[in-house]
């Protein structure tokens, strides 16, 4: 048996993070004692309890976390400000509140407010997650390997930041902590722009003329195809994350568009030293990646 | 023994696509009875006899071509015009001269005048091709169920097309006829456009701070991972494809440009509604491609 983290954690949102968080702490028994599932869907609760993902099914978050020693949010961020006031009061003293949400420093601004005196809250981003959705495509071996980046706030117990990197740990995922005004900025490139330009491209093809639309489709490249794959993600996750990191998003989408119409230019006026160079460099940063393992 | 469809093929040209090429056609012995290799870089050419890629390896194009009842220019688009000018004197009444550019209104433009009475021009474009370079790249089975897009000239001699129909169907692909002006669209917005935002998204993040960059590689997402593999491709091929769709590629970064500056807008000022919708469209792509298994 594993070292016991929680007497009773409750998943608040069972969809693609939240049951690939039961399936994980289903491979290392004894972790969690007792874990408690809430969803606001009756849908998603009654087919969690079908696949045996919990010990406890709840719909309502206020009475799921009575007694828990954590709480874990799993649903989209722009949810989270109404869910903490609701849970806020009925968190037990010594409790802990994690999150896995994409965006940190709206996770700070939306929950803090509501944590009481005696609970600890360690914000916590997964870096993992395929484009499916709901309590079926949840996956055991989704984080093993993955880095967790933890965003505790200043004066956060060390003890319970401890608690959770353990969890995350012992979900086989990476942890790190860093401030969530970095985090943001971070998530920003490697994560929301790629998405926000895989998203819009996809429009763009949409739009055009119905006969090259489907021609669009029949011969979709390599680029096109990869492109595709990362558009395919939940739409109300991604709203949400968009609007809750829109300063740093921003930021990222405003450099990007110079740097696009930097190289528009060049391919304009066959500067070809100019886009030799940036291809390059994109080589180069390719390479660094699969030096450290990551592609 | 299949149907002898070359007397005397000549590959300009050995690196990712030329030797695949060279590959799939020793799984389908007798297609063509003497496979030419043909390549400017000694090094190259070299390295394609150790691997015994072809019958015959020689330098000179105009040498290579002697005879020949088929060519296939298999170098970066930028060079063929100079090929071309160089070949056209020594090409043989009845052969075929074909190519695997990704562009083809300029393949029409540079390689056109050069094409002597008698020999039949007929250009096509494998929709195929990983990220590497170089004889030792090639891979047999790379054509398998792909695209090959073929652009004859109006007035092109029919049996010539069908000669590279049946060669391009000898490797595995799938053929399909189209205008060069239709087909520069449609690659322009499935190829390089994507290919376009991918490379300069790798730049953006480089000129990031120092502490920043690192953590782009070492924190790498589904997103920037997915973006940084077509990022990888050779930097004179993709130069030369940018430069010679020019005008189709510039349109389709026109549109996605408008498309993403009204996303980055949507999310400035909170605008759910569009970006809900946006990615809605994006999934039902998705789900397209799915469907009709490109994905």
């Amino acid at each position: 048996m594993a070292e016991v983290l929680f007497k009773r954690l409750v998943l608040i949102g069972i969809g693609h993070i939240g049951s690939s968080i039961a399936r994980a702490l289903a491979t290392v028994p004894g972790t969690v004692e007792r874990l408690v599932i809430c969803d606001a869907s009756p849908a998603h609760l009654k087919r969690a309890e079908a696949l045996g993902l919990g010990d406890e099914y709840v719909a309502d978050p206020a009475e799921a976390v009575q007694g828990a020693d954590g709480v874990i949010l799993c649903t989209p961020v722009g949810s989270f400000a109404a869910i903490a006031e609701g849970i806020g009061p009925h968190l037990a003293k010594g409790c802990v509140l994690s999150d896995v949400g994409s965006t940190k420093q709206s996770v700070l601004r939306d929950v803090g407010p509501f944590v009481p005196e005696g609970v600890s809250f360690v914000p916590a981003h997964p870096m993992a997650g395929l484009e499916f959705s709901g309590p079926d495509s949840g996956v055991a071996e989704l984080f093993k390997g993955r880095w967790c980046l933890l965003t505790p706030p200043e004066g956060a117990a060390p003890e319970a930041v401890q608690k959770v990197e353990a969890l995350w740990q012992a979900l086989g995922a990476r942890t790190v902590e860093m401030t969530a005004a970095h985090h943001d900025r971070v998530v920003a490139i490697v994560s929301h722009l790629p998405h926000l330009i895989a998203f819009t491209i996809c429009g763009t093809a949409d739009d055009l003329a119905d006969e090259t639309r489907e021609e669009v489709l029949e011969f979709a490249a390599g680029g096109f195809r990869d492109f595709t794959r990362i558009a395919a993600s939940d739409p109300v996750m991604w709203r949400d994350i968009f609007i809750n990191n829109k300063d740093a998003l921003l930021e990222m989408f405003a450099r990007f568009s110079e740097d696009a119409q930097t190289m528009a230019r060049a391919v304009r006026w066959g500067d070809t030293a100019y886009i030799e160079d940036k291809i390059n460099r994109s080589r180069k940063i390719r390479k660094s990646l699969i030096d450290i393992k990551q592609a």
